[in-house]
């Protein structure tokens, strides 16, 4: 009987806004009755993201934005996972190089791979997301896209966080996690739009946050197409493509989204300028910063930080009328292995 | 109760199912009972189509491929409209050239400018789709995305066909728009994959074919974050970023989609790497080749024509187990206008 009715809303082409109201009222990632965002704590950020779901959610509302235009992007080094003591990307290849460097006896003498062997953060540091996505087309050139692929799921899969000793998969935010799915309830389509290597990222976008390759934007290197021995291949090359941080960002989003997105996450002065162009558009505007404040459950730091300096931003939230959030105040988890 | 029922479904989590399974029987592009692909004549191009479709959705099947991974990508000029007698947006660019030539006598004696202002299509077209973009960007160059996007779209609204004295928008191929339905109903994600430029196709993919900007690959010139006047605009500048033409478009497809797709669209030989690439992925895999081989509904060109030649792809498609599509023999009715 239920399949019948079900059958029928369909060809009637009622289903859509059926499932729209139906969910907007449920968060499929809670538990029913415990409400959405349950890894949040009460207050002025929790609040501000239930008030601005629920102003371009409401049918009859004067914000109301239709689902097709409900893009939220989020950065990910930070802002979805950790990046502490350095942007795992950057623990990725500097193992990367230590694996690789009895073939390249040269690497002794030669920077960055010098301070990489030495343990040089100092020096590795300074050169920020942009010298790690050299490094990383410097040791994973020429090779194809599927093998760098593997070359990297392979890590995800073994590798561990030196303070958490857990897999870097693990130290994902909980409450971003949650954040996720109450706007994809909602009918938002969220987009990761990362400094890090698109390619990196996409490996286990879609396992660990649900996002799908084709929405992640993120920075790259050159490939090209060629039939090796009848077989078509594309081959990394060793040259930067596209640099997706600061003002990369809405550049990157104006190019793989191609329209301006409502609402934009981030937690460093790299997203400053994504925050700034997504929060400029006319109607209803989302934009929010997470403060890395919480020393005892992640890390703390802000001004200063090597990965994930966050200065102009704490500045001006405020004034930009963007909400900050406190991970020690407003974060009642902070990992999902966390005890509650 | 309905709704009651509805609800219940949804906060079980058996909605997903129930809508695939109703989807795949359904295509909502047409009245019930006429079945899908209407204004496709029987015969071996629309069996194929519609075995593929049933061979990776057949839940217990030993081909299925999960929803998340049914993207389909369709070539745009010859494909999904008509690319005679050039381009659509040769068309556009020459108006424009002309529009705004009285600004620039120097064009008089510049190429490729003197050639759009003398009528000298032969020049033009010996430049095919990499220099109709120089040519855009020559043109548009300095102004913001959104001052392009209402040229363009000011452009579509008034400009005519020189045949067929419709909007250009009019010239789609109605047996494609059903192909893409049919897709979609099947929970496919359908791609654009564009030689054309990427911020010209947004501009109506998503009222004409129902793809949102989102999931349109295509050509890019370099744009820039700039704040003027304390407003952030990305400004266009004069320089190619991507030319997604050839062996460009499986690197786009790469750096867009990030996965490969499983079935492919195209028209002409600038889609062939894409279709090597598509059907070359583990699994089942489709390729179709749409012949312009109807003079008097539409145009008839292949290895010879300037704009959309397909001479490689002709003599390939067999060997390679592609569909070739006749637009005069497949085709019931080619646009929507036509009478039945």
């Amino acid at each position: 009987m239920e399949r019948i009715v079900f059958t029928f809303l369909v060809a009637l082409g009622f289903v859509p806004a059926l499932v729209q109201q139906a969910s907007a009222q449920a968060d499929p990632s809670t538990p029913l009755g415990t409400g959405p965002l349950p890894s949040w704590n009460d207050g002025a950020a929790k609040k501000s993201i239930i008030e601005f779901v629920a102003r371009v959610t409401k049918k009859e509302g004067s914000e109301f934005v239709p689902p097709m235009e409900r893009i939220a992007v989020f950065d990910n080094d930070g802002t979805l996972w950790a990046e502490q003591p350095f942007y795992f990307q950057g623990l990725f290849v500097f193992d990367r190089v230590r694996a690789l460097a009895p073939q390249h006896p040269e690497w002794k003498g030669t920077q960055p791979f010098k301070a990489v062997l030495e343990n040089d953060m100092k020096t590795l540091a300074a050169g920020g997301l942009r010298g790690l996505i050299e490094l990383v087309m410097a040791t994973h050139a020429g090779m194809t896209t599927e093998e760098f692929e593997r070359i990297v799921k392979d890590w995800l899969a073994t590798a561990r966080h030196p303070k958490f000793n857990r897999l870097y998969t693990d130290l994902v935010f909980q409450p971003m996690l949650e954040l996720l799915a109450y706007l994809r309830a909602n009918d938002f389509k969220t987009f990761i739009v990362s400094g890090g290597g698109i390619e990196f990222v996409r490996t286990f976008s879609e396992k660990v946050y649900g996002i799908p390759p084709e929405q992640v934007v993120g920075s790259s290197i050159v490939t090209k197409f060629e039939v090796r021995e009848g077989r078509p291949v594309l081959v990394r090359e060793p040259k930067l493509d596209f640099f997706d941080d600061h003002e990369g960002k809405p550049v990157g989003i104006n190019k793989f989204i191609g329209r301006r997105p409502i609402a934009a996450f981030g937690n460093s002065d790299g997203d400053f300028q994504m925050l700034e162009w997504v929060t400029a558009g006319t109607g209803p505007r989302f934009g929010l910063i997470i403060h890395h404040d919480d020393a005892v459950r992640e890390f703390a730091y802000d001004r200063a930080s090597a990965a994930g300096k966050l200065d102009r931003g704490l500045d001006e939230a405020p004034k930009r009328g963007w909400t900050l959030v406190s991970m020690k105040r407003d974060w009642k988890r902070v990992f999902a292995f966390e005890k509650n």
